[in-house]
């Protein structure tokens, strides 16, 4: 066989894999609707206000998102040789996207941000629905009521969908979903310290973030397939990639285009989020502390001091690094051989995604 | 056979049913404490402060509580025929205990509560410890965030045991956790725009109290025994005790004693509840609403003009009569005949309590 036929071979093997998880992937989408809209039945026809959680759901899984968790699920699963036909896989990575509209709901209440991909938050809304039609009690109160039980709604469906994949994702959902609230808490807790700990930071980015993301998303895909050997190569690459993820998130909050990401910029400084980026700016300059903690200064002053410290630079190098340990972690995996090609293309879209 | 020898073996006969549910009672609190135990014990080996949100949940476990979730599941096991050598039943009953720690916690911070079984709420107890030490951002976002993830922990655990159920709960399961969300967003809203509205605060009462409370765990105990037929009974008998439960829990917020309830009485009119009980006197009596939203007006005030209505005395004997209606739900129904007399004392426990 000639090397140009080779690389036919090849073309055509990743263009089938790309097809075979985008067809998932639509079907996880139809998997999400259609629950919803299910659920939308059956409270629409017990009380006229009762689908309204419900609904706002169905806004925020239509409003958009990365869909990051399922691709990552599905990657894990075709990866590890599953059928692309069995209906468990779909329900898997539904009940992984619930999930974290459950996290974003809660997270926006956390950080009371105003915006979700590019329409206001739900706690925001529902104050402002209180405040408009003059309701009893307090605004801010009911607005944050409501998001709490919206998000509750979105974990509980979340649960009835991974109900519905096979058992051996089990212990890695437990897993994954106990790490994603205990790291959110050590999160708002560093937060509220907000004293220089890069360590600490680190373990949070990866328990809240990489593992959450990728890493256990592929493993839940692998177990899903029948597969726990993949298991090592996949935390080896999630925490790679998951870390890159997490700086490059640090990256697009300080430095990036609210237009593209759907969100204010600069909110991990207003918020005192104790970032892996913030962390190594001041170790290396001790008046970033006082720029994001005291009254009267701006966002745009922090930023040119973080790039005056020369660690936004430090922090793309160490993103193409660990892009790298990612690709080289399952480059001999006992992979399906052309999903570690694409595992690598997703490595990279993560990593250097622009919203 | 005399009728004393029958009213012997009758006797015989719910002594050993009463020991056999206890026995199941005291399982389950091991369950729960030896899960919550575990999880210290993984977290607290991933960071000191990781295990915070596990011992909040410990601690609330430990602070008491009625267990009649768990207790009418087990109920509804045992009544069914199930066998109390099953680990299954032992998982779904610390399950919808934990389900309520989560609903309890949120439910905190949607009333803003400050103390419950007798202990200061999460979400007070944590905005206090970030005043106390002068942390960055806002005290009470901070409470109310670690309460907001403690509350989503407390749900994630519920779910990792009641997988280990028998699979037939699952569908009784997820109707039970979504109606308790959609339920409380009915109640919420029903607060804010604080209108009379009998039909609606009846349902609310129904489905997030009453359902929840009883009807739901009495059947998942039967689905986890493998008997569906029991479905209807149980359905009666949990919608008529279950109303007389939450107007109980009604007249005890308006005229009970705190150090009883181990919380402030007259909370249902501080924060505009609109309960039955309420419901119902604004109705014979438009003064109530302007003592209840207009400031000026003491708790004392309102129960006065409650008791002057008539209404608190209608509400004891209809709980009276719903008591009458559960008995006779399940007096032929197809349960083990030692359930029957349980299960009457059981519906008289909840609606005469005084806590």
């Amino acid at each position: 066989m000639t090397s140009d036929m080779t690389a036919d071979i090849g073309e055509e093997a990743a263009g089938l894999a790309r097809r075979t998880s985008a067809d998932l992937l639509r079907r996880i989408e139809d998997r999400l609707r259609s629950h919803l809209a299910a659920e939308h039945d059956v409270w629409a026809g017990v009380h006229e206000r009762a689908a309204v959680p419900v609904d706002e759901l169905s806004t925020l899984v239509a409003s958009g998102g990365k869909r990051l968790r399922p691709a990552f699920c599905v990657a894990g699963y075709l990866a590890a040789g599953g059928d692309p036909g069995d209906p468990g896989i779909v329900a898997a990575g539904a009940a992984l996207e619930l999930l974290h509209v459950s996290a974003l709901v809660h997270d926006d209440v956390l950080d009371d941000s105003s915006r979700r991909r590019g329409v206001p938050t739900v706690h925001t809304a529902h104050a402002e629905l209180h405040a408009d039609r003059g309701w009893q009690g307090e605004s801010r109160r009911y607005g944050e009521g409501v998001a709490l039980l919206v998000g509750d709604l979105a974990l509980v469906y979340s649960e009835e969908l991974m109900a519905q994949a096979p058992a051996a994702v089990v212990p890695e959902w437990n897993r994954l979903r106990s790490e994603v609230m205990i790291g959110q808490y050590l999160d708002v807790h560093a937060a509220a310290e907000f004293s220089v700990d890069p360590k600490g930071s680190r373990l949070i980015a990866r328990i809240k973030s990489g593992r959450y993301t990728i890493h256990r998303p592929l493993v839940v895909g692998a177990n899903a397939a029948g597969r726990d050997d993949l298991a090592p190569a996949f935390e080896e690459y999630g925490e790679a990639v998951g870390e890159a993820f997490q700086l490059r998130d640090d990256l697009l909050d300080a430095f990036g285009d609210s237009a593209d990401t759907g969100k204010p910029t600069g909110l991990d400084f207003t918020q005192h989020k104790m970032t892996l980026l913030l962390g190594w700016a001041m170790q290396r300059d001790d008046h970033i502390h006082g720029l994001i903690t005291e009254p009267g200064h701006t966002s745009e002053e922090v930023r040119r001091r973080l790039l005056d410290t020369g660690v936004p630079a430090d922090v793309e190098r160490h993103i193409a690094h660990l892009v790298e340990r990612g690709c080289k972690a399952i480059a001999d995996a006992p992979l399906e051989a052309v999903w570690r090609g694409e595992l690598a293309a997703m490595a990279r879209r993560v990593a250097y995604r622009n919203a």
